[in-house]
């Protein structure tokens, strides 16, 4: 893993030099000055922290690692407020995606891609229980990581909150929905909701959605690829964008 | 890899049962009657069979090969005549997919998936120099691929000709094509063809296609994973199939 940062000084410099970190682990019972002042710095820096046991750390690290080991992001991440500014510089209504716990570094990669073929503003991911940006994240990507935003948040429902004030609709997709995803109506500033593998969007999040589509499916299976399913939504939004600005 | 059989009689047994091949290797050297025996049933069969040097079937089996391996299809073959006649006992006009030379297992798996959701009659993929019904495929295709009939062929320039000859409009995408997926009128029987991860089509391919269509980007990259192109035209194809019935 090419993105694996340890011992005291790296991980202290990483969280210095201002570049994203998606997660620290500090071994248990490590609690001296330098690991304390690693804590202070990755709170400041809003960086999630796990305390784990030392035997993990000897694992992942192939040197010492002083009972710190940092994940540094493959590229910066933004903020919510810069991918609504972004939109607003390009004189667009935002076209935002948020992922709601998804697991899988390659569907993230592959869904940066194609929102970055579609013109996505920015995606938003919750900072716990969701794959962040990794290098397997930027490779699947294409490189697409390093041109779209992306935005860590802590709660889903606060967030889709306050950008359903700031005017957007909030879409969901969900098996149960009555409406097909190319029957709706999806022009206009809009945050575009991908469910996890497994689960799909989570109760309260799908509670915040101002809208739930659905793809029809015919088969036996009854279920996409999590990439699979926002590429088609993405390309329908994106589609009806163009037909609106053409118009 | 759960799909690998070896040694003499368990690969000759395995041929004769009918169960699909996705490829056979033989040792280089090897001559005697019992290897004899199984490159006939290799070629009655139309497995592909390379030449290879025994120190990679070595690597690749835990015990004793005898100078032979084979790759077991995940599932079964069909043949392109059973694609068809599956479309017309459902009383459909043909919905197929062409794999020119896709190469990930993981693409194929997702592709499977989404055909299986759009309701996809096959999957022609050629026999050489593309993916095959593997593990991986069966895995990441969510269990689609026992669903989907899938046929190997032996020249898509050629099957494509037939193809047409039998009534249906071939058609690929491409980055240089002047008509949008969604301005394309793709009812009807149709050969929907996927260009390979790093390529897209063949020139050859290109040239035996009836129409070309272009999936709009307005990023950087400009290039969409295999299986999100897939699955854009898919999904596509199978609204105004949709639409089209329910007029």
């Amino acid at each position: 893993m090419d993105d694996l940062i340890f011992g005291r000084n790296a991980v202290s410099e990483l969280l210095k030099s201002g570049h994203s970190v998606n997660k620290i682990f500090i071994a248990e019972g490590s609690r001296d000055g330098s690991i304390q002042k690693i804590f202070a710095l990755a709170k400041t820096a809003g960086v999630v922290v796990e305390f784990v046991k030392r035997d993990k750390l000897d694992k992942l690290c192939p040197s010492r690692h002083q009972g710190v080991v940092a994940f540094a992001a493959a590229t910066n991440y933004s903020t919510v407020e810069e991918i609504l500014e972004f939109a607003a510089s390009r004189n667009e209504q935002p076209f935002i995606v948020l992922l709601d716990e998804l697991e899988d570094p390659q569907n993230f990669g592959a869904i940066l891609r194609t929102a970055e073929a579609v013109g996505v503003h920015g995606v938003i991911i919750p900072k716990r229980r969701s794959v962040q940006l990794n290098a397997t994240v930027f490779k699947t990507s294409a490189g697409a990581a390093q041109y779209v935003k992306v935005a860590q948040i802590t709660n889903v429902a606060q967030t889709l909150k306050q950008l359903r004030e700031f005017g957007l609709k909030i879409v969901g997709s969900d098996m149960s929905a009555e409406i097909d995803f190319n029957a709706a109506n999806l022009t206009g500033g809009i945050v575009l909701i991908i469910g996890s593998e497994g689960h799909g969007m989570r109760r309260l999040t799908r509670e915040n959605c101002d809208e739930l589509i659905k793809i029809p499916m015919v088969g036996k299976i009854n279920s996409l690829n999590a990439s699979v399913a926002g590429a088609v939504l993405m390309y329908e939004i994106f589609s009806q964008r163009q037909r609106e600005s053409s118009q």
